[in-house]
């Protein structure tokens, strides 16, 4: 069997911060994130987390899996989403979604740029062939 | 002035292991992958590293400008790479490049998938607008 990998790229235009920023410290958004993520049965090896100036904030997951990471703008209400995670051992493609759309519940955009890469690797000849599948991206709203 | 990100997507092919897995520990190649990515100015916040089995191993590195990710699968002789920065303080697109061809050095991959995506938002009537320029994939050899 050839491994394969789902990739969510995703940027959230118009999000509101007003949560997170009054009512949460950043290790309680941390946990929220992880949680998540456990949730669809991922492994998460290690996350990170920084504050930046003007409450902005970088979370980074490393997993089992491959990695997650949010990144946030809120001068610019803008968050940036990577989900990437490997089918190796199961079909992740699922948990993947569920994880996308839990986490832009927490930042509530009026707007998002999606896109799905399915990366593949199938042996033809002795050679790795890539197939590389791009969905349609969509806005909300 | 509104941000932009340059977001390197790469996936390598018939990659060559060998001179890692005999002649370097992970730490290692984890100091080397630092140094890649500090000659270029970015700033390190955390780099996460994990060895899996079959010497397969990823690093994670969070940087002030976003990310960098390297996760590998020697048994198929293939690496991922994303190379993810932000332009905010200064024009990265020339440092992102150069990672990218200083990271491809250490895998020798006979062939490479990559692709470039700029992320940029600017004010237009009071909205974010998101353009998404793609640069044709390529393949070396």
């Amino acid at each position: 069997m050839y491994p394969s990998w789902t990739h969510i790229i995703a940027d959230l235009y118009d999000c509101d911060f007003a949560y997170h920023i009054e009512k949460h410290s950043l290790e309680v958004i941390v946990e929220h994130v992880n949680s998540i993520i456990t949730k669809q049965w991922f492994t998460i090896l290690w996350t990170l987390h920084h504050s930046f100036w003007y409450n902005a904030f970088s979370i980074v997951c490393m997993l089992a899996e491959s990695h997650v990471s949010i990144h946030t703008w809120p001068e610019s209400r803008y968050v940036s989403f990577d989900i990437y995670t490997c089918n190796y051992s199961r079909d992740n493609t699922v948990g993947t979604q569920l994880i996308f759309e839990e986490l832009i519940h927490m930042f509530a955009p009026k707007n998002i740029q999606k896109e799905v890469i399915e990366r593949m690797m199938k042996s033809n000849s002795g050679k790795h062939f890539f197939a590389n599948y791009r969905k349609p991206v969509y806005s909300l709203l």
